[in-house]
């Protein structure tokens, strides 16, 4: 029963992560196997995994939230997953911008500059 | 000129709020007129008009950030924002079920307490 | 399976809040079944039912990231836990000092009033 | 010579606040006199007290910091206290403003409410 | 109309900015040209325009806020333009300690140890 | 009288930070002698001198506050002084998951990674 909810975490870090990522997040489970077990079993498959939002609109919740509280360590793969789950360069842009009058500039521009990295490491995804 | 931002961002207010809350925000004109005129005129005008969202994936990153950030005196307008462009009960609970994985439970349940009062004044919203 | 993280959660929330901090506490059950279960199961069952921390210890987690967040409505009810659980008036007041030097007074001043407030009504707590 | 440090803040709460604030403030005193002297003596004794800013300066930090964190509870007596340094009505409705491009809308929103009864309640400050 | 928004924006940021950090902040005009004209048009034009308070006074409400809020990546450019605009390495540095009693020691030593760098590498803003 | 307090707070110091980090700590001399007097008389002399917790239990105060606000530069240093007055390693693992539920994953995974560079660096302290 505990597997199933791992495995729900599993299967939908496939759908946001590309291999790649999941394999640099995994070091986690050496640092500390529960944390990173929290991480799946609850994280990505008692929330991610719940039918009521899409994953797009999920990143929209998470890419916002980790700009509010600065957490721009992780924000870099979260655009990934964002463009991954299907959301344009625009939309990913544009959540940014309206981040701006909840947010104040100074975290705006941060993560804009992160969008950039990304925008150009992913080129297969086209401007639209 | 000034006054197709300032225009642009009463159309779009007309959109998310109630005549009431309008009526209620608009105190702001007296105790500060020109903080008014950037609500409406940034705020509302240059941000929310912006067509590379639809107005219920503005309100997505609205309420997340106002959750992230803990500003619960402006929550409950903008709950009922989110019902009024089209977001169901049902997403918005999960919107703030999503939030739990990356702000903890304590913001998150004080957004969900709120979010009870605004779907009980509402009651036209059916749960689906 | 899943019935066991329930029962845990819902032990140890027997020693950390009174009946009536339960009783109350549950009324999320009626607003959001799913976000209550998480409550139960992964912050209660999952996280404090863990041995590698004393109740007394994770109350001072908490009690000090509540205040750093500025999540002042959550505080006394986990006040209220740390007497408890064990926790001295003493010690709780001393929480709330040492967070002066890394929250600022402001934040320390706001937790030490409603520390204030929860002695009154816990007065079976001698000041030891 | 601990008398010095917190008889400098002493005085400088007396440029700061009228009597009744400090009345007020005093209950601190009785809640926990360990922090009330932190209060005193570090707060205002080593920081206010210092030369290399005017009172008036102190006060665009201590609002500025009050309305970034949320710290709502304390933003009415640093307003009045602004009022009382000499920082005019127009100087701290700027200062709001000013916060705007930094903090997002809704904590600026909140801060100028607050702002409004102060003004209201000390009309003897004319609005210059 | 709209020009003379972001005109007034583009001469207040010469003010406060030396030729150079103003190319490097240009850079945002090529990742999300909506963004930058945000950033000149309101936040420079709309709000630092403005005449109720001094550019001195408002870099000590920025340079507050960036402390507050931990965005330590926009601090540096703006402890240059506060002495572009006339601050004192006393009041900087002032600035700073008066931070200390509202948010605490570790946002104030990183501040702090910004502000040295960019003392270093402006020599010629004599200590006073 | 100063002294006394200058000299608790090298005392305390001198329990939690190697030769080497006081070392390093003490470049802020440097940079603002009137800060760095603070740091040693009020944070280390008056707070952490105090009598009511434990070093230990001032420990999880100040990790789980630097964690809640994000304060990731000062977090090394004091995951090595939890780790000097006695908390294992389990324990601050166990510290940093709880934290899971009150600040969510992002912050709480950053933190891990910092410890576990803190654990490999310090490999006298056994895994217990």
């Amino acid at each position: 029963m505990e597997n199933s909810r791992y495995e729900a975490g599993q299967k939908v870090m496939e759908e946001l992560f590309s291999e790649q990522v999941r394999q640099d997040m995994k070091g986690m489970k050496d640092v500390s196997p529960d944390l990173w077990d929290m991480i799946v079993s609850f994280g990505f498959g008692d929330l991610y995994s719940r039918k009521a939002l899409s994953l797009s609109q999920r990143e929209i919740v998470t890419i916002t939230s980790l700009i509010t509280q600065g957490a721009f360590d992780q924000l870099k793969v979260h655009l990934e997953a964002a463009l991954n789950v299907g959301l344009s360069r625009e939309e990913i842009t544009e959540i940014i911008i309206q981040c701006t009058g909840y947010v104040g500039f100074p975290k705006a521009v941060q993560a804009m500059q992160i969008a950039a990295e990304v925008f150009q490491e992913n080129s297969e995804y086209s401007s639209r």
